[in-house]
């Protein structure tokens, strides 16, 4: 099989990438290591800036997400049991969606099939080949599990930190950048009503804890937790009670229970790989970096890379000019690392870090109080959380 | 001997805290361990906020500030081999005013005599005795060596981190916190022509680099070192060696060099005591607090604490109200852990820590960037260096 652009992966990255070539005019092939199905169940981020909210729409794949998802125009911090508003559009005139990541996946494979365009589910890259010549190949075992070939231009890495794209880079030619954190999120899904219009972002002694939503019926919830701890410690009961101990506040507010759907926990993790190139390989999303969750830049950073790519692919193939893929990974790195600060620092605002001394979490405290007292410390956290400009 | 305010130390705190008191009508004494020629030639901090300006030019005593001192309007930042200046002006409508901490207590020293005030120099004090009573005094050995007491209302502890006053304070009613840093300052005293007009903050792969200056012949300049380290082992060409590098810039700007007056290393710390007060002994500045000089905040910090301490005795010689003198430490405390988190962030963001991965110092550079693009976020850095309002 033979395409212009071989994406691999069919994430949010891969798939809007695919979509944003076929409007230039440019073919692509999506290969998929995962079914439709599993793809578009995975439950993952669900907070869109407002710059991935208007592009979704100007390409027109927007209209479930503007029927479903819900503009949230501030976000709450919380400590000490009281309760801050950040306010996004006062501050900075914008906001964000909140509309699941495997919505907007759903959205992209029905706009891509309805395009004519092709994804290769199930198809398990095996290696990317000749990454440092003119004439790349993807080596993939299609869903029969033959081993198939996909000749291309060039291939874009949209597979993860775990894909199989990143390692293909010889290991002198990148260089890794990674932080781990002491401490993991629990995650609830949960069928109640909302507690909040607006997300709470809360800082307590025992930990962190966040209160996000899905629907008026179905609510997502996170506790700070040990990253090795195991789903089975905690039962209902502790769940809750560690939910209301943490947002506990001074007026009374409660917390609304409800039927746990869902339990997990993630691990957390800061990742850069650097340069986001090889030769005509070109990484997006998260096969290059890796934020933890708690500034919501994940996803967005993947649609950032993407329409880096497409531009520069587009005046490549309109012109002959390299100079956008030469620029590429560096114009994308630069954001990164912006959003690699936004996240690290959210994170180590509003985690207790046990093993620490007191002076930290006091630090944290003084932050919030400082952050949610001053304007223009409010407008650097408005003008982050809803997106950095492109450059 | 009797007095109605005992203060203990006549560094800033003390000295403006007898001035203040004097001119609201309150008897002090200050006991201090030094002469007054020691104290008049330690070369101490020599920033200032905007609002630590404006009051020695209220109470009258701010003339030889406006005459030899230097306003600045806004510093630089440098990175990557560029400089970025940070416009205090333009961003806040304020500004610092470089003038030497001993140069200020010159100033209040004259002041305070030339009004009848009492300082007894070489007064070493041993103990506060009675903080919990009503009638609290101050056990001292007196310049002759013979011991005096100082009989007063209340006590204030203005006696610097070493002294005697914080200790009086039984431990199980105080709690303190503590951060030292892995990094001292190499600091030197050069006759030189200025190299830069306002300060220029450098994070380098080697380390932190500070830019400063005393007048227009004399300049202060400083190197990030091991806290450790002997002066010995810096030889003047070393010293130069390793500004020229990490001062280095790509459009071939020079420091300027010059006979080298003197040399010294100082260590690096975060500490707060809370509360601030026992009974009737109330500590201001550095009795109560340390902050890494980064931020430039010390003496102002000092400052506050004392405009906070008079206002309350004030209050209570005025009316017998006690609301004040208790919400005393509260008050300044919140303030403190502001100032500590701008210390502790300046400081993070330009040292480099050596024994720490590569993702953080990219943090750094990613922070610095990001600070010096976005106008949120280089206000924020305006308001907290001119000084953060008294709340």
């Amino acid at each position: 099989m033979r395409t212009q652009v071989g994406i691999v992966g069919g994430g949010p990255a891969g798939l809007l990438l695919s979509h944003l070539l076929h409007l230039r005019g440019i073919e692509s092939v999506v290969l998929e290591r995962r079914s439709r199905e599993e793809l578009e169940s995975e439950i993952r981020a669900g907070v869109l800036e407002q710059g991935t909210m208007d592009l979704l729409n100007e390409i027109g794949v927007g209209e479930r997400m503007m029927r479903e998802g819900a503009f949230h125009r501030g976000v709450n911090l919380q400590f000490g049991g009281r309760r801050h508003r950040i306010d996004f559009e006062d501050l900075v005139g914008r906001g964000i969606m909140l509309y699941g990541q495997h919505e907007v996946v759903k959205d992209l494979i029905a706009a891509r099939l309805a395009s004519g365009g092709k994804i290769v589910f199930e198809a398990q890259v095996l290696a990317v080949e000749g990454a440092d010549t003119d004439s790349p190949s993807v080596r993939y075992a299609g869903p029969d599990g033959r081993e198939e070939a996909l000749s291309c231009d060039f291939v874009a890495g949209c597979d993860g930190f775990h894909g199989a794209c990143r390692p293909s880079i010889p290991e002198g030619a990148r260089r890794e950048y990674e932080r781990r954190y002491p401490f993991g999120w629990f995650g609830i899904l949960v069928r109640a009503p909302r507690s909040s219009e607006e997300l709470i972002y809360c800082l307590h002694e025992r930990g962190f804890a966040l209160i996000s939503t899905r629907s008026p019926e179905i609510q997502r919830m996170y506790l700070q937790c040990d990253p090795d701890d195991d789903v089975a410690n905690w039962p209902d009961e502790r769940v809750w009670e560690e939910l209301h101990a943490r947002l506990a506040m001074e007026d009374g507010w409660r917390l609304k229970e409800g039927p746990i759907l869902q339990k997990g926990i993630v691990a957390m993790r800061s990742f850069v790989c650097e340069p986001m190139r090889y030769g005509r390989l070109f990484l997006a999303g998260d096969a290059a970096h890796i934020v933890p969750p708690t500034g919501a830049k994940g996803m967005n950073l993947a649609v950032a890379d993407v329409r880096v790519l497409c531009e520069a692919l587009a005046e490549f193939y309109a012109s002959g000019r390299a100079e956008l893929l030469d620029a590429y990974s560096e114009r994308c790195l630069r954001r990164v690392w912006k959003a690699q600060r936004f996240s690290w620092w959210m994170t180590s605002m509003l985690h207790r870090f046990h093993g620490e001394d007191e002076f930290r979490y006091r630090l944290q405290v003084a932050e919030l109080d400082y952050v949610t007292g001053s304007r223009a410390a409010s407008t650097s956290l408005a003008e982050n959380y809803t997106g950095l400009p492109l450059e």
